[in-house]
Order: structure tokens, then sequence, then C-alpha cells
């Protein structure tokens, strides 16, 4: 921001509309959020894309998810036909979706309209070794920046699918926050009481299995999924641009997380869209001082969280650019 | 609703859906609720429309609103200009907006597009009379319910603006449900401390004026406003005809309280969109078992609340309309 004047400008713009001050709440603090992040009193928030990642995950083999590996690779082809729910959902908002296969375990279906980024068939189980290599990392870091930086959208909204990937978010969050396993640890697609006891004792086994802190790097490389990496580096890459992101629930908000520990400014242009259900999303939340836009009690990822809060973004640009001022109105102030 | 399965079938509908049991939340009782108003599996929700209600209040003689009574009919103006917050966030989602003139002090600008239904130039002063004859409330109750019929949308969002209107909502909920007048009165448009102090006296004062049990039609005769009793009138309209009612803020939800009264069968067609900043809604939606689906803050009234909701509800539509099964997809359940 080169305007030192450009804060009270803002500010001051947002109170001369015809309201009383402060009375559009969140929705004016979207509007301050937007202005910075563009230098602009007119900032443009026309368009939005989504775009879903998906990747397997090696720790689905120790049986922490309700539902088996091969649904990942299905419900790609899901999204691609439009039938998922964040592809509807993206349709009634007017909103493009890319999809991405970041490493998914079997071969992906032969449809011109996937983006393959393939960087393995899913990532080695991280009971036993590290997700995935530094080169593998750093390929799909590289690869998603990419994919941030390219869009033409002001802003994007990120979703992910990947059987088991609420696992790796768990130990991505746990080691780079300090904050409980246990806490974050969540019945993702579904867990009975044994399922989550059981996830929670294989997660612990596999932190143990890492000892020492770990930076971003290491944890993404020992505990990421391929969709998580690829997903940071987009925000890194979409942030870059001055993109507005549209953060959507746990397994997003861990991507963001690492995003922002491996490129702190990007935290500037993050929105967080919704608080998940599921268990861990909240307290990590509240550890990132972030407050989220909704909460609708969804955990199903895939970007339905943050595609919700697009309206509100758009409204809140709105504000700044179309809504008229007392003194364009001729409204009279307070008495 | 003559079928009696449907209720099940509409669960069956949504849980075959590709996504794990419940994990769209509030996204899923929506859809239920959609399903159920309209006896449909595929319920259409398409469209929706905005009518704010504009009026004058007596009552703003005592001081009781940081504004003077002259912005109603400014604000007139603003809303057919498109420059208000919530004709402009109408705009960013193709929602058309009605204005209707229900009653403002002042004589109307003279524009082709403001609907007049003009019950009288303001109520009169609820600290002395009645703030309108049964007469008058007879005629508002039936030109607000055309309004809400004659639509031809999915949904209706009703907005409102009157200067010190939170004080006659305040004294609608207090008579009808006997919550305390005291948390039901709130700041505002932005009372400060002894402009909060001195709006209680006036509603207490008012209250006492009229001892005894009220029903709606008395309430709503004594301390209503022109434009609460219309959108009193348009919801039952909407709510025969089967149209989706956006409640918006604390205003709305007084008019709500009254046309459930008036009208048991309406509340099924309502979705409470927003809880106000304004003190006394949220213990209004408690009293009613309504839980708002957004808490952004705002305050502001005119049907910004409930417009945000709007995308919602088209989301759970759409989910039900379009979104695959598991067997359409192939796709697999549980392990």
């Amino acid at each position: 921001m080169t305007d030192p004047d450009l804060e009270a400008r803002i500010r001051a713009r947002i109170d001369g509309k015809t309201k009383p001050p402060g009375s559009l709440g969140r929705i004016e603090d979207l509007a301050e959020r937007i202005a910075r992040l563009q230098g602009s009193l007119t900032p443009r928030m026309r368009t939005c894309e989504l775009t879903i990642f998906a990747a397997d995950h090696g720790i689905a083999a120790e049986g922490i998810s309700a539902y088996p590996q091969e649904v990942t690779g299905q419900m790609l082809g899901n999204f691609l036909a439009g039938g998922a729910a964040s592809t509807v959902f993206a349709a009634t908002l007017g909103i493009p979706v890319r999809v991405v296969d970041a490493g998914i375990a079997v071969d992906p279906p032969l449809v011109p309209r996937l983006l393959s980024r393939r960087i393995g068939p899913g990532t080695a189980n991280f009971l036993r070794e590290p997700a995935m290599t530094r080169s593998q990392l750093r390929h799909a870091l590289q690869l998603g920046e990419v994919l941030g930086a390219e869009v033409d959208a002001d802003a994007v909204a990120y979703g992910e699918m990947g059987i088991a990937n609420t696992s790796s978010a768990a130990l991505i969050a746990h080691r780079l926050t300090g904050l409980d396993l246990a806490t974050l640890t969540g019945r993702g697609t579904g867990l009975d009481d044994d399922g989550l006891a059981r996830k929670r004792a294989v997660l612990m086994a596999a932190s143990a299995r890492v000892p020492g802190g770990l930076n971003a790097k290491e944890a993404l490389s020992q505990f990421g999924g391929f969709e998580i990496v690829m997903m940071a580096g987009a925000m890194i890459g979409a942030a870059k641009a001055r993109r507005l992101i549209l953060v959507d629930g746990f397994i997003a908000t861990a991507a963001a997380l690492a995003a922002a520990a491996l490129s702190p400014g990007c935290r500037d242009a993050m929105v967080f869209a919704h608080v998940s259900a599921e268990a861990g999303h909240r307290p990590l939340l509240d550890h990132m001082g972030a407050e989220p836009l909704l909460s609708l009690g969804m955990r199903l990822g895939e970007g339905t969280g943050a595609l919700m809060a697009w309206p509100m973004v758009r409204a809140a640009a709105a504000m700044l650019n179309d809504m008229a001022s007392f003194d364009d109105a001729g409204v009279s102030g307070p008495a």
C-alpha cells in the first residue's frame, strides 16, 4: 500500500454511505479488507473462481475414514459432471470451476476439462514414512502457485477432496500451532466413536514418528497431502496477485496456516468463510485469530463454505462502489 | 401437504446425494423446509423479490431516534434510485425491488416506480393514543396481503424503512410475547446511553397507556407502524401462495410474529435470515424458536439481512434438484 492515508479514506468512504455508521457490521469489515488489498476506494470484485484440488492419502490404509479411498477418484468425475455439492452451489452463483488432479491413487478419468497436476499416485503412509519427498513438496507448491496466479478472477475459492485428508490437516495444524492433537482430530466424513478413537491413536503414533519442532515445509512433507500443499501454493500465488482468497473448511484452513507461514503477506488476502462442524476447525480458527463469516453447520469441504461467502464479498465491494453517500442522495445525518 | 410419505421421501432424497449424511448442515434443513413448503422433491427456487415498506411514526416526535423523521422520505428516494444498501445488495444478486409508500409523513416523490399504498401521513403518537384506527389496520393488512400474493417470485424478502420503527417493533413484540420491554428496546440507528434511557422511558409509558392483554390486531393498532402492519399482511399473502419468506431483522421479525399470530400457517413459510445487532432481536428470535441463518452484525434493516440469505436458499434447492445421487454418479458409500 503506497498511500498512507488510504486507511482513513476507506473508513471515511464507508461512513459517508447512507446508513448509520457501523450498521452493516461485518460487511463493512469486509469492504475495508477488500479496499486495502486492492489499494483502492473502488475495488473490483466481480468475478470469483473455484478450484478444487483432489488427491489421495497413504494414511487411508489405516482405516481412519468412513469412506473407501476409491471415492476420491469417483468424486473427481462427479465434480467434472457438475453433480457434486460444490459444483451445484457454484452454478447457482455463476462461479466457474476448475478441477485439479494433484495426485489421486488411481488413473484419473481421461477428460479434457480435468487439470492434471499429478505429483504421484497419492502420498505415502505417514504413519511409517514422510508423506512426500522434498522434491514433491517443491513441485506441488510451484504448480499451486501458478494455478493461483494464472486465473482471471478478483477472488478465488479453494476446495479439496481426498479421503483421509482431515487426518493430514489435523497433523499439519497440530505441528504448526501446538494445539492438542486430540482436539484437532474429528470425525471427518462421519466416523463413529470407535473409528474416532482409532483415528486419534493412529495420528498420535504418526506424530510421534517425527519428534522435535517442524517448520511449515517439514510439516507439509511429513504429513501433507498433495491437494493441501498445492492449495497452499495456490493461496500464495493468488495473494501475490492481490486476489481475495475465500478460505473454506478445516482442510483449507490447514493449507492457509501453512501458506501464511511460508509467505506471511498472504494472510491479508484471506477471508475465512465458514466454520465447519469438523471438531478441529473452530480451535484452529481461534488460534489464527480468524473469525469466520458463516456458521452453517456444514462439514463437506469441496469449497462449499467458501462459495457461500462470495455474495457477502460482492455486497461489500458493491457498498463501496455503488451505494450513495449522504451528500449524493440528499439524506440527512443524525439529528 | 397431501402426501403422508413426503417427509420421508424428502429425507431419503437428501441422504442419497453424494455427500456424507448431514454434511451440508443447515443447507439440508433449508432444503427440507423448501420441499415441504412446495410439497415437492424438486422444488422451484429460482426467483426472489425484495419489497421495501416505508412509513413514518408519530412516536418519532418524542425524540427516540438518532435520525430526524425526514430521513424516511429521503431514503425512499434513495431506494428508488438504487443507492441504498439493500438495493445495492439486491442488484448484486439479480433481485428486483419494489418500494412501497405505506404512509410516510411528507408528500411522497412523484415517480411512477413508487407503489403508493398510503394509509396516512404517518401513524399517530402512540404515547398518547392508538397508532392507527381499526379501519387503517384492516386496510394495511389487506393491501399487504395483495402485495404478498401478487408477485411472481418463488421467494420474497421484505425490508422496511421508518424512523422510530424499532420502538414500534419493541412494543408489539413486548405485548405479544411478554418479553421484558427494556430487553427488547435497543439503540436503533445509534442512540447513545441517554437516548436509550429516554427511549425506554417513553416506551414504558406508552405501554402503560394500554393495560391488559392484547391480541395481535390490538397490539398492531395500538403500537404498529403502517409498514410493519403491511409487511405482516404481505407475509400472510405470500405464505398462502406458498412462497418462501426471508425474514429480515428486528422490525421484520415483529411483523413475522404478528403475521404468525394472525395466520398460524404462515410460520412454515418463514426463514429467519439474519440476527441483527439490535439488542431485542436475539431474545425475540429465541422466543419464537427461530434460529437465524446468518449473524453478520448488521443492524440496518431495509431487507439487507434477508437478501444475504437468498444464496443459501438457492443452494438448498439446487442440492435437491441438481446434485447427483450416489447411484447416479457411481460413487461408493461408507466402507
